[in-house]
């Protein structure tokens, strides 16, 4: 299969560019009998949108999506649901300047030789405006899971070296719209904010960290051995862009206590079989073993800063300088909550139906 | 697909269990035109076997492997190569008071309550033995990889608290075949040996680090937006009994630099575009860019420990207590490094003939 | 998988309803450095759309196409390639009457079981008019085999009783397109015509056999053992609606043949080998072998014939009439040859792509 | 993916060759929770073995199969059952003269050109012998079919000239045994043998024509636009060896009848809405539709015959002569029934998981 479709029974392929006409998304394998509008897909759209705080890039989108196929009066019917996100405000003329010239930490000069020809204005295809698509597979994947009662929450924990408090998920879930960071930790979030302030008059940027946690999933997601949970979480939180790290549970701090101190202790608790403590993350051997599924994302600072950089003149293999003028994100991690969501929304809806707790044609 | 394959123009399908009647895999899409014998697979094998050395597993398997398709006259003739390990050295009853028992940080309840029964000596298919089948498959990746100079070399960094000095390349092939731990720091890797047979006499277990590098990987493998090479080496990696963790380049520590350090600045060298740092570990936006892969992997300490732990009885839901008594490796990151390497030369192998520079049906 | 893609290194997904918002297609896997405009995409739409000769329907679609992605200054770039085309004259309106009370011969009664929630004006996604993506994705795999010089020819040799004489192929190509029943004999041609002008009276329907010659292909297509050429095609000509058979070469013919008889016997003409007769239709052992490639299609007669029929109505199981009123074609054997070249390209694309002639990621 | 394996959520892998060490498959996706021995797989393999009446090849290979993993205690786990088939008869050496010089009517040359290395005795993985890999996935597919009641008949109804007459399923299932042709009408059958048994004295061969017949699919299976069951079935058929058209219900006669006569009139028998004939065979607009699904194949004669025929030498591009000297079928058509059979079940068990109606874990 092509790569720019993903998932197994529940899959989405996506289109478009940065500055092309339209980004969208196909769907398919949703079953039949869910109510969908517009708006639904709007909401969540709008979360990742940019332009909304003083944070994030001024580039002024509405981002107003159209659903164009995959519905019958409001409800799906089983077959592909095609939304569609038209570019109004591109000013392509702002990457005149760096074509040719790749620009340090962006794909650029990976596309540009690769293809040939590369749809340079604002990164092409390669910017995270195509995670549209993903929020546009992750809110139809939302609405099945919520009625299963499994929620997905992705909160900032660190932006630079200020960290958050660890908080308990009640108080997370009330906490992470209160401010533009989307951090719980209310005090950290203000010097958060701060610091992202900061860093953009700096004309630098700033990455964080960013942790996703998976409520009443049941135990069996994952089907060993090639597609264990944590391998497609992990894969489907990877290929967001800026993403250098996931870990799982403990993470890499497993690698310093011992099995004892590790393993987490079965007992039951209301006539259900629960661990302990859960170091494993909610996932044994790949199948999730029905604690909450707990997850972490290294965010790198944005490649897109103000000052001049130097690379590399394609056209003749030269030394040269470069300067962004565009419009860009000092931080990417709050919007990315919104991605992160939708990524793993769309893993746990494709496994659900792989392990038979959805029915692959009708609600 | 079902789970038990993976990749997609380079595929491996692998069977077995730990105690069933044998272990294999199946290579599909493998060019024609290789030289491969049941030899080639063996010496990889023999890397990962057991009871080679006092820190590993003292299970007897020879592991011998036999090559029953898919070569005509020890070439590969473009049909699918299937390669077989009989189990010998089973003990079965080792596992007979572990039956309804599931032993914490081991899947065996995820297995037993998803499929209803469950093959439980050993762990069944969730035992690290079905990692033979990835070692089948990644030696003969490993074989045409090399023909075009990619190197892979997985080594030990961390046991426990235990770090190695950052070492050169060069060195870290030189040295880490020196000690049983693969750990090419040899001050380091001495602690590490004792710490592992200190722990083992206390019946805990330990975890690490595994730092994996490609050389020489071209630039342009990995397709967007959903089969990006760090999503799928990320993917391969995870599935890897024990790893709870994921970076490349920087991973973590990206979190807490700034956009200036944090980008690699192009320049010429040899007339070759590189980078001066390599933060983004070799991959940009998905595809790689030319410099060496970088990876690390977080591996949790051996679940398998012989003190007394508590767990529930599936057959009552009561509590109970367990021992495990078979015979299990203390540490797993030395044996892993042969299986990482494999892992991520069957990722590297199906993209290069994903990306074109390997021709499909013949090399 | 989902069922709306289809193919493996040249995939298409479609998308769409009769009587919905739009239809249309996203291609993905097509190399990069293509030139293509909405006008190659509208020119091969345009020979299947309806309302252009007196036996076809007189529903009056534009069917205008807009490409939406994956092009750049009008060169593709490797990005997936999304066209659409917005439905103009639907009038769901006819279609009242047939809510719950299935057409005969028609997929109303599948869908609606299937899926609980039906789109039933026109037929929904069970329409010829999801067919708009076939050719989208048929139209640009044709452009980059015309460069290959492969040329797919699809033509009418019978409408009911009348079959046409057996033609050349520089001929049929001259022929085609001098008669709307897309037949080569002219002669027959005229007797087909009038023969669907004279069913169209009496409110009943024609079907036919669509040959198809697929010219140029190199040997070396075709992946023994489950994605043999001919397997591929069949299965991608029996997906089109209204297809009820498949052969390649002699066919059922060959069921009474001798051995003798039906072997091709192999010689060499102008330094190349190839075969003194073509019975196998260019394929042995699911591989090109270089000769023609060589199908006929069995079409049934258009279910949609306006005489009363007698059903079942869903609501209350009783047994009802119904009267078609829809605009439809008395044959659909012209417009299918449209959809069937189509289809054959997008295989033989895929091939081609598999097989190692054409680079994956650019021409 | 690549071409060994097919099916989606059922899959089978298979591997070997005619001459080679083994052939075998493997299966994912089966459900646990099925009983499964050796002896199951046995008795279909014996239905397919040659030499078992004068009719078929000479080749003596008991056929003896083992399965190796998948199975725990007799019972299906869920993890991927590998079966495997020792060659015992091979004569490699009745091939050396053939070696360079390819058959007429079989792949010699296109796998030799294809892949540059030709495991050429026997026909090597382009044999009918690798059809054992079928044969032991249709066999556990059959199995759980069973359990739901659908049941696959394949009967010979035509070799060379000679066509049985019409006769009703319950009969065919009754007699299809009772001959060696696998022909129900018992008069039909013994002139089939005849002439089979006279072509083979004259060093010919004779094809025919195959009919399945699938009872008791339920409706809903087939998943529309691209995984039609008719399109994923003629796929299924046309990948066997030999096969050179598939028919759907009336097949190429529905090309000759009006649409009035072509439709299946809707009507309600013991509350079950069924059609009044099943012109369709069984499938509307690539979904089942209750009705018994209806297919036939076109056999040609084997390619194998003994008298001398003219090719082209690959080594010296010179015109050659060649005799074939190894045992063969002097007609494949009562073997083929067996083959038919196992390919056309594991079409409809992978749909049945598909659709929802088997679970995909466990039975």
């Amino acid at each position: 299969m092509t790569s720019n479709t993903t998932g197994k029974q529940f899959t989405i392929t996506t289109f478009g560019s940065s500055h092309g006409i339209a980004l969208g998304a196909t769907i398919d394998g949703c079953p039949s009998g869910l109510q969908l509008t517009n708006q639904d897909i709007q909401e969540e759209l709008d979360k990742r949108r940019p332009g909304t705080s003083k944070i994030t890039t001024q580039r002024k989108e509405k981002d107003q999506v159209k659903i164009i196929s995959g519905t019958f009066n409001n409800i799906t019917d089983g077959t592909p649901i095609t939304a569609i996100v038209y570019n109004k405000d591109q000013k392509s003329h702002n990457y005149d300047n760096l074509k040719n010239k790749p620009r340090p930490g962006h794909a650029d000069i990976c596309w540009q030789k690769k293809y040939g020809i590369y749809d340079y204005p604002g990164g092409g295809r390669a910017s995270g405006r195509n995670t549209i698509g993903h929020v546009i597979g992750g809110t139809i994947a939302k609405k099945i899971l919520n009625k299963h009662n499994i929620i997905t929450t992705a909160h900032v924990i660190q932006i630079g070296n200020i960290k958050s408090e660890s908080i308990d998920i009640k108080e997370i879930k009330e906490n992470i719209n209160k401010t533009p960071v989307r951090c719980a930790d209310l005090i950290a979030a203000k010097k958060m904010e701060e610091s992202i302030l900061d860093i953009k008059k700096k004309g630098d940027s700033l990455g964080g960290i960013v942790e996703i946690i998976i409520e009443n999933v049941p135990l069996g997601l994952g089907q060993p051995i090639f597609d264990k949970l944590d391998g497609d979480l992990a894969k489907a939180l990877m290929n967001i862009g800026s993403v250098k790290g996931v870990e799982i549970g403990l993470g890499f701090k497993s690698s310093a206590v011992t099995g004892s101190k590790m393993n987490d202790e079965f007992y039951i608790e209301n006539n259900k079989i629960i661990t302990k403590t859960n170091n494993s993350g909610g996932i044994l051997g790949g199948i999730s073993n029905g604690m909450p599924i707990m997850l972490k994302i290294a965010v790198k600072p944005t490649p897109s800063i103000s000052g001049k950089q130097n690379t590399v003149d394609l056209e003749n293999n030269n030394i040269t300088e470069i300067e962004i003028v565009g419009r860009h994100d000092p931080c990417i991690c709050p919007r990315i909550t919104t991605v992160a969501e939708a990524a793993v929304n769309m893993v746990i809806m494709d496994h659900m139906i792989r392990a038979g707790f959805i029915h692959p044609d009708k609600l």
